[in-house]
């Protein structure tokens, strides 16, 4: 993929119900959307997630291809916003319901992952 | 694992989010949750779906371990259920909206997947 300011984004009007929920499907993931939605935007290096860059950049090519978060060059600063609008319109409350799902989680004491 | 009438399940009180998500990220999933939703509860092998049984068990054994479904032995016929209680007590409204998606999704014109 070429580099740009301006990454490709797939088309708003037909996010996939499948790609959304794989893309949301990770805890790395889900921390980015959920400060997302408390900032507004963020750049991408101001998330304070501990892993190496090419890690956080994967994280953001799959919400970013997926229409979950948009990404705009803002100068050198690549600035990051979650698509509340159109996954609001594709599939209604179900990013609501996902981020309160996140924030009930970090209300809950650590445990130790289910078994496989 | 052991073969057993009664797979084990994971702690239903547990649920993880991210499990949980991952779990409905694949359209055969999606299909079976559906399919139990509108049934109420199902044997494995009356969901339609043509492929190996060794995926379709695949697919059954992510969708239990998550606990989105619970499956029983009755008599030599294991039977499915869709654990909506369970799901709506850990993330109220996220299965109601992924299910609404998935029908919303039934009624689009078919359509080729967006670039990756």
């Amino acid at each position: 993929m070429a580099k740009s300011n301006k990454p490709p984004l797939t088309d708003r009007d037909n996010l996939s119900l499948t790609e959304v929920l794989h893309a949301l499907s990770d805890p790395v993931r889900l921390e980015i959307v959920r400060q997302l939605d408390e900032a507004g935007e963020k750049a991408c290096g101001k998330f304070g997630l501990d892993m190496p860059k090419s890690s956080l950049s994967h994280h953001f090519r799959i919400l970013r291809q997926s229409g979950v978060i948009a990404s705009e060059g803002q100068g050198t600063i690549l600035m990051n916003r979650l698509c509340w609008k159109e996954l609001e319109t594709s599939f209604p409350n179900l990013i609501e319901s996902i981020l309160a799902g996140v924030r009930s989680e970090q209300r809950r004491p650590a445990r130790g992952r289910t078994k496989k």
